[in-house]
Order: C-alpha cells, then sequence, then structure tokens
C-alpha cells in the first residue's frame, strides 16, 4: 500500500518516526524499549514505521546540544531484530555521509526482491568530513537498487531564509526523491510557503507533485523546547511564549500540533497538493511519547474525516 | 462612546480609515468625492472615522513609489468643511515633523472645550529633516491639550525585525498615548507575535492594556499589492503566490482579511487583550473603496457575534 500510495502521489500517508536505542544500552534493555514501542504503535494503522539514523549534528550550531549526542543502534538492525512483530513497512533513514562506499553499496543491495523505502539524508553542514557525498549515495542507488523507493528531506525553515527549497525538492526528484520527509513543523507560514512555492512551481512547469510528509512532535517541557529550537525548528513568538507560560505545555503543545496540521491539509487539499503527516517524539520521556500516539490518533481522524 | 470605549480600554472599536483628496482637486470635485464617502461611510455604525496626514515617505525605501506622491489636504480642513454631514468622532492623524511648533501648538489649543482624538507620527526615517520632533509633539500635547486622547502608531512588521515593539508601545503609553493604530494586516504571525509580547509585557508587570487597533484593507490589483509592499507591509509568500494567482484578486483579499481578523480577534479575545478594527482602502479605485466597506461591514459583524 505504502508503495502504492506513493507512486500514485497520494494523500494522506501517515507515519510514525522512531530513534532507535542508543548503543550502549544492554540486549535485554533494548528488547523491553522495543516490545514497549510495538504495543504502542501496532494498533495505530500506520503507512509506514520511519526509523532514524542519528548524526551528531553539533557542527552545525554553535550553543551547546540540549541533550547529548549518543551513537544509536543501526536502524535496520533495530527494525529486524526487535520491532519484527511490528508488520508494516519501514523507511530506513540513512545519513549517507557515515558509510563507506562499499558499506553503502552492500547495504543497497540486501532484499532486493522486497519493496523498500529510504530517506537520504545529506551532510548537517558545509564543513562535515564525509565518507560518502548525498550525490554519491543518489548515484549508487540508481545503479545498483533502483527500485528503492526513496525519499528525501525537506526543511521549511530553510526555505524562510533563501527562498529556494522548492528547487532543491525538484532537484532531489531529478535525483529519484518520489516523497519528502520534512523537519518538525511548528511555523505553519513557513510550510504553507514551501508548499505553495512547490505548488505554483508545478502548475508553471506543468509538473506532478510528489507526497511531502509534514513532521509534527509533541513539546512536553521547557527543555524539550529548547531542543526542537536547537534541531532548528522555528516556532513563532507568540507560540513560544504560549507554551513557556502554559499551565500545561505538552497539552497546548498537542493541540497547536492537531490545529496546525488540519490548517495544512486544509490547505493543501484545496490546491490538491499530497500532503501526509509523521509524528514522533523529540523527547524520550513516557509522557511526551504517549501523547505523539495521541496526536497520531487524533491525526488519523482528521486525515480520513477529509 | 469613543472615549469611554478608549478609557475603559474595551475590545472591538471599530473606525474607518480615509486619506483626504489631494491638494490640487478643485473644491467642486472636493465636495462631490465627500458626498460619495459620506453615503458609504454614514450608516456603518463605526466608533470613528480616522483621517490620515500624508507626508512623502520615498525617504524610507529605495524602490520607486507604485502610485506617486502628491499633498493631501488637511484632515481637519476635510473633515470641517467637507464630511461635516457625517456624525461620528474623528481620529485626526498628525505627522508631527510636518508642522512648526507654532502651527501644532495653535492646532491643540483649538476646540478645546469639545472630545477630541489624535495619533501623532513620527518621521518615516531617521534622516528625515522634520520641523518638530514626535517627542515635542507628545511635550505640547501634554502642556497645551492634555484632553486631547492620544493615539499611537504600531506596526508588527517592525516587531518582526528587532523584537521591541511592545516596548516602544509603552514608551509611548508612557507619553500619554490610551490606544494605538497598526499598519495595515497582512502578516497573520507577525500581529499575533506582538499582541503576545506585549500581553505577556503586561502580565509580567501588572499592566493595563490599552486597546490595539489593527488596520484592514482590500488589495484589489497586482499594482496595489505592489503598493502594499512598498508602503512595508508583510504579506506571507503562500498568500501573495495565491493573490497574483487569484481568478478574483480582490474578493481573496477580503476572504483573507476577514480571516485574518476573525482569527485574531479570537486570539485577543482568549487573553482578554483590547483590540479594536481599522478598515481603509489604500487605493482609490471604486471597487475597491466598496470592498472596504463590505469588509467592515463583515468585520461588524465578527466583533458583535463575539
Amino acid at each position: 500500500m505504502l508503495k502504492e500510495k506513493i507512486l500514485n502521489k497520494e494523500s494522506g500517508i501517515i507515519t510514525y518516526g522512531l530513534t532507535p536505542p542508543k548503543k550502549k544500552t544492554s540486549h535485554e534493555k533494548i528488547k523491553e524499549i522495543a516490545q514497549t514501542q510495538i504495543n504502542r504503535i501496532k494498533d495505530l494503522d500506520l503507512d509506514a514505521l520511519i526509523l532514524y539514523d542519528l548524526q551528531d549534528e553539533s557542527d552545525r550550531v554553535d550553543q551547546e546540544r540540549p541533550f547529548p549526542f549518543l551513537p544509536t543502534i543501526d536502524p535496520v538492525v533495530y527494525s529486524k531484530e526487535y520491532l519484527s512483530a511490528l508488520n508494516i513497512p519501514r523507511i530506513i533513514y540513512r545519513c549517507v555521509g557515515k558509510y563507506s562506499k562499499e558499506e553503502f553499496s552492500n547495504w543497497l543491495q540486501t532484499e532486493t526482491n522486497k519493496d523498500r523505502f529510504s530517506v537520504f539524508v545529506g551532510a548537517s553542514s558545509k564543513d562535515k568530513a564525509v565518507k560518502l557525498k548525498l550525490k554519491e549515495g543518489y548515484r549508487l542507488r540508481k545503479e545498483l537498487n533502483p527500485d528503492l523507493i526513496l525519499g528525501g528531506v525537506t526543511i521549511p525553515e530553510r526555505h524562510s531564509a533563501k527562498d529556494n527549497e522548492h528547487q532543491k525538492i525538484f532537484k532531489k526528484i531529478d535525483y529519484g526523491c518520489r516523497f519528502f520527509v520534512s523537519q518538525c513543523v511548528y511555523n505553519l507560514s513557513y510550510a504553507k510557503n514551501l508548499l505553495s512555492d512547490y505548488y505554483y512551481h508545478c502548475q508553471e512547469h506543468n509538473q506532478d507533485m510528489v507526497p511531502i510528509i509534514f513532521t509534527f512532535t509533541p513539546c512536553g517541557s521547557k527543555k524539550t523546547l529548547k531542543f526542537m529550537k536547537w534541531l532548528g525548528i522555528n516556532i513563532p513568538q507568540w507560540l513560544e511564549n504560549d507554551l513557556k507560560h502554559s499551565e500545561d505545555i505538552l497539552e497546548r503543545s498537542v493541540q497547536v500540533a492537531k490545529e496546525n496540521f488540519a490548517e495544512l491539509f486544509r490547505f493543501a487539499q484545496e490546491k490538491k497538493i499530497p500532503i501526509g503527516c509523521n509524528i514522533e517524539s523529540v523527547s524520550i520521556r513516557k509522557v511526551e511519547i504517549k501523547a505523539a500516539i495521541q496526536l497520531a490518533k487524533a491525526i488519523k481522524k482528521i486525515i480520513s474525516s477529509n
């Protein structure tokens, strides 16, 4: 179904994003974490599970990272060894620069008989030393496994700064991307601006629009808020004020995420732009994860009632 | 009623903004223009009529002004000699820098037995040569006519650039301002950001909020859109795209203005921030003025249904 939804450029794809546990975690503990995640996710009726591949982004900004960076288990390993009970497609993130050409090529050529989905991620900054460049990753996929359904990352905040994120999308479409996943959205205007330029460019060039999956996340504490800002997520001043002064920041953030998705979905439906939604929790606190699950359910309702 | 609404810091003040005709217009023609304006406005049940005092702002930006600047009749003269049939309070704008100390003092001391309302406007740029400084205008009012109910200008776009517009508001309150009128709002986030910082500052300092009257205007052509941008009005990219591609830009802009005011009013009501609405047409085209009148009626409905 996911394959068809992507290739038919359908609206309403819904995914849940997970970061694998830290590498230093014991096998027993990982099994326990995975079981909890399976229980939470299994009945959500998702189109896919997104599994992130973390890279240390401390080179991207000068400010100290509010939560320390610790390497995480490979998303493929985590998916196969711990989440096999979850019978939904996986979208595997790949920070291309972390891998040697050989590693990356080998991974591309595994399980070629199955439907596979991946999002390739470039370096977090221009100066970062990489083993493999994103373009080289695209080339290898085309050469070694053109059936792998490829997605790209898109960041509305970058569009706000440079007005060219939609052009980056088209470039990535040329490299083979068939869907996009955004960074977390808290600034609705930024997301609308990107979608609008994307839409009018497609109209003008008589080009089909591929699905853009926007990520939404709850924010359950001032520390999470600080971390989101560190990640580069723009939060409008009024909303940051409201969240900071809220008696229940978590509930307020979930309400805002629902409202923002509903408005973005309405905006996109009006123009027949295929958008979807990815829900994640940037925090590992249980209450924030539970709120993310609630958010996923609420967004599923918004999608199906349209 | 206007006096009470301002001094009681009430929500829902509604005004209509007019620019007097150009100075070079013949007396007969001005009478004709005024009669048309009276007919349009008289049944709107407004709290006040705002009469602008134009200054040449071509020093403010480098780009060419899309419509040429031509001096206009003094708003007091226009009000008294041509609009006397309109029985509603006037809020007279005063570009303080245009007047000598004597002229300004004389004007302040006329009709001191009546309720008078004025908004003092500062220089359009730092380098502009002025006859009288804004601060001096504030001082003269305090000395010569402290009963004159004073308003200030506030610009959400400036807040977006410098984050300190709410502090400017408090400074102007110290100088005697009892209400504010904004520049035209097309970027809802900017208006919310300003209101939010204003609100939380008042909460923190246990200070009362004075009414902020937000200006909304239709946009009936690409030329008007260009002019609005020249005036410094920020329009989100998605909205600019939609307006430019709209089959009926005027209708679309009125719809957006209604939606934006409704959302801003809801936002303000939730926090009990007193806001009002000023409607104007930045264009002199008949269709755009008619749309402004329709917009005023629609906004009156939004206010009274809350």
